[in-house]
């Protein structure tokens, strides 16, 4: 039998770093070395998580911690931006994989970053240019090969994850206008993070849903990159985040005007021609009954096709877990590939329901 | 001091007739005459809905019951289509006013009702084709006169409530392209109405966002029709209703191609002028913190104007309360219009939060 | 007509300040003077609460802003504890009556303030002894000759109100033996006010229950002090409070053991004589079907009494709305009653259903 | 490598049918064979519930289709009362292992049958009276040499495993009065099964909690019954079963009075030695966080243990996720103890958090 790899989690305490913790407890290649986190360093991750007593007692290190240090085959860096970017590059001279949770190594140019920077309004200054393109956006439905080949990748965002998959099929064949495209989304609170806010109290969100930073969301840039990408044209689409009293899950619902006539059929065919090797992916037709409930703790994503003849649209309905497909799932989905390992290693299950 | 007016509810057990007697309760020029239901007649509204006891104890009466019969002054059928067809007629006859909550009524022509009833699939025979032409669509905001003059008004759906509130004043500006537009709805479970169906048994729901009848919503036709008249010109949606793990509430959002440069300033002064005399509209820019709870438990819709220039889009998030001004708060506030009442006569009150 | 009295809210924006203007808002003999809080002064309160806007847009004045000053007819300190102490003393020497949230004024004697404190691990130290005797405990249910003549009232826990109302009668006619009281407490989220906290962060809430403080929670003095005032004997409790994910309402259900013989008609009838003259109490048999949604957004406390002939037990089942009756309801309601106006004055209305 | 077990599950499309599939998708040692429901046959597994596509898509049988016949080595009775009784003769007779869920084979004599039948109104009459005594009761911390035997067992109610573990360390120490016992339970939603019922309508749900059946729960008989068998005493408790809006979860409060002197630490160390073999079981000191959440998903037990010396009496927070340690996980927890599996085995994970 060979010897598993061994893997640091930085920021283990929260959301992000805990999905990758509850992986790892199960994958057949892969432990966990280290757990890395500003706060609670000197706890246990199991004081901060109950529920992983038993099961995963390892101590929670400051990033300093000698027992921090030394050779991981894999470093995830489950942190905000501006975090990965400054401490990548050591991770990867002492010979680590490194995927990284934020928007850091999502950009393969520096131009690229700054622009999505700026957008922001954050401060547009990368500490590891020199790392730009050599890094790899992890979305291995589109990007498997290069993924295989890479020692850093920029895992995607949750609602990019989830508009990207819903639309790159139509992109590359041609189905939609590219400068037509409507990305409605909606996310549960989990996408938010693990610290408390106040729109986020309880009694505050049990019963609402609003929209929210209208003026522009920092995934929008993937989106449009991978959609470009695909159909080798400059997509441009508007985008509505949107959250909802649900804990884990994203559902987003895509319009796009035809380009061209086209049957609900055969945009079932396009889709699943697309994703035939891709396991996580189930292409489904209008009829079909699921929900966020249905991909809820899996890595899946489910995609439901429909065209509007009346109007001359394409409507696309893509769920994911956002905390699974939209964060840790994916994150381990990479490792799997940058590896070698089964793509599906760990995260062939299905869900808990209800 | 006047005497006040009697009203009939049929359907009051159904939370869009328990709305309804909420909402008359408190009304100063209303009162309860008879509440009538096909279930639970014998018992005591307040056995059915505990939290009325003391309130309103009356008993619930069976359709033909004796005291269900006689001079109302008015109607309201919160009943399914069809109920209302049948029955309106002799109400009318009998010298009371009639607002009925189905489809029955917000179609004014037979052949209207038709497109309507055949597009989903029903019995396109209407029972009383000779009242269609007297009936008024009950959206005071769009219909203010003639309901005024109305004996017999359809109260329109909630998703259309919305859609409609949150389109109109573009349409009638003609900002969008009228066959671009796009109309992205979330529901709470309770638009689905009192009945428990598997999909909201609360397990199953408590965690779940679904759409649902890709196929084609009985709401749509009237959210084109209406946008249709205001721009004198066809206007074609797509449609996506989606439900949600929230009780109450409607979030719409609104998309449509800017057919003209405008900027987020002009679409509010297009809005604001459109809504100066619509005490329960309110229009917001983009920067609004806004959501289904601000609007809970009152008549009120918010409407959230926002401009994307890059993509030349508008985009509109509209907001109510489905079972107020989705339901039985336009209901009162048709009947208030009718009967020469204060427009926000028993509306006029904050709603619940937290 | 009768010039309306003047209010002030000090912890204006608080659930417990909201909760008080939301009933101001529709009294018929009162209204609001100022708005006090120590954060987001120089906003509207509709700033912080938008679903206010148009009903309630004044500013949020800092306690020293000088239209904060003056003479106003009632002051309520819906503040933590220690801010009513220090501050009630000029308030009611410029005539005002003062209502208090918190423990402050809870207790009648320096001794019983200490023991409470020091009980809790805080500061026993009282900055207004003078005024303790002179304060009354705000149950008017038990109290409402002494709150008439008051001029200063603390205004109960939440817990407690649900507990002592429970079992007072029982504790009068000495159903139970007084060392024997259990009391399980179950509430909603709102019950921790407004303030986000890691253990109410939507997420982490939506499927917990859980139990805090089995040490000792505050209200316990309260239920014991009345309980035992009531039956003349000294009355001791174990007491459990637990939070679950609902955003309103407590459910207690309250147990002892008999001590005498006794049918549930008998309980039912002792419980109906004992709430005679109040309006806000409903007493229930053990049939009946309700539950925290029955008195949501109401005044009121709905007691099941049940006993278990097998075990000899009497078990109580009481339940309010923790943000009405269990605060800012019955802070009204004592105001009600200090002012000489009907008890019921701007509380008697149904709750949101659903 | 061993042959896997075949399993039969009847029932197949309820909650407990769907916990036991999702846990023998992962078992190391069973696998499904038949799947069997009186609802849904002919449809797939799958189509009832699309998160199992992929993993399970076998179809629904009906009890009498041939493909449900013959030899399995253990089938489960996911069913209500009268169904296990009536068929698990022939499935013994045929050398399956029977495992059913209802109250049918959870008492050993025709007499404890009858009382529990009588008590809760229902038919006396046991189909199969000649099966008692030669089933065994499944709590396998209590009885795992008699389960390891054994060829047929009740699986314990859901509440009754909560209050059964809490107590029984007690009992057995004679820690407390057996005629003082409290137990204050609360489940969530899906511990009434798939069905969708009024009360659980999620509008009805999301804001409700209630207690209910005040006048004889089915539990109590499996509770007393076990309680007074630890402490060779009669024990009778009362007992209060109240539902709340979550999907998953028990939490119950169990008080009794102190038969002796006794610290939280004798407690402790008396209740971890009761559970020194049992790995599902954890004993908590009094300041444990904990709560529901921290066993969704698990077949873990988690009690807190404290002691009110005020009022000398012993408080026990025990808390399971009803559809596993409540449900489904005993159940394969039975399972293997009765073929001598590793206990543990498919059942040792950490939960989905959030």
């Amino acid at each position: 039998m060979n010897k598993k790899i061994k893997v640091k989690v930085v920021g283990a305490t929260g959301y992000g770093g805990l999905g990758i913790i509850d992986l790892l407890l199960r994958h057949p290649y892969a432990e966990i070395g280290a757990l890395v986190a500003r706060e609670d360093a000197g706890r246990r991750i199991s004081d901060v998580y109950p529920h992983l007593a038993g099961y995963c007692d390892m101590p929670i290190l400051a990033a300093d911690d000698p027992a921090a240090q030394g050779a991981f085959d894999v470093v995830f860096f489950s942190t905000p931006d501006r975090v990965g970017m400054a401490d990548a590059k050591r991770e990867l001279a002492l010979g680590a994989k490194v995927i990284d949770y934020s928007g850091d190594f999502r950009f393969t140019t520096l131009a690229a970053y700054q622009d999505y920077a700026t957008r922001l309004g954050r401060d547009p200054n990368h500490l590891s240019p020199e790392l730009l393109g050599t890094n790899v956006y992890g979305l291995p439905e589109l990007h498997r090969a290069e993924i295989a080949r890479a020692n850093l990748v920029g895992n995607p965002g949750c609602f990019a994850t989830s508009c990207i998959l819903g639309l790159s099929p139509a992109a590359k064949a041609h189905l939609v206008k590219p400068q037509s495209i409507v990305c409605d989304c909606k996310s549960g609170v989990s996408g938010a993070g693990k610290k408390a806010k106040p729109q986020f109290h309880y009694p505050e969100r049990c019963e609402q849903i609003n929209a929210y930073r209208l003026s522009g969301h920092q995934h929008v840039c993937e989106v449009e990159r991978e959609l470009s990408l695909q159909g080798g044209e400059d997509v441009k689409i508007i985008f509505t985040a949107q959250v909802l009293p649900i804990s884990r899950g994203i559902l987003s619902t895509l319009y796009g005007d035809l380009a061209r006539d086209v049957t609900e059929q055969e945009v079932l065919d396009i889709y699943r021609e697309f994703y035939a090797g891709s396991a996580f992916v189930r292409v489904l037709p209008s009829t079909a009954a699921t929900g966020t409930m249905s991909v809820r703790g899996t890595n899946r994503c489910e995609i439901v096709v429909s065209v509007d003849q009346r109007v001359r649209k394409l409507r696309i309905v893509s769920i994911i877990d956002n905390l699974v497909k939209g964060q840790a799932g994916q994150a381990l989905q990479n490792m799997n590939v940058m590896f070698g390992f089964p793509e599906t290693a760990g995260l062939d299950k299905p869900g808990m329901y209800p």
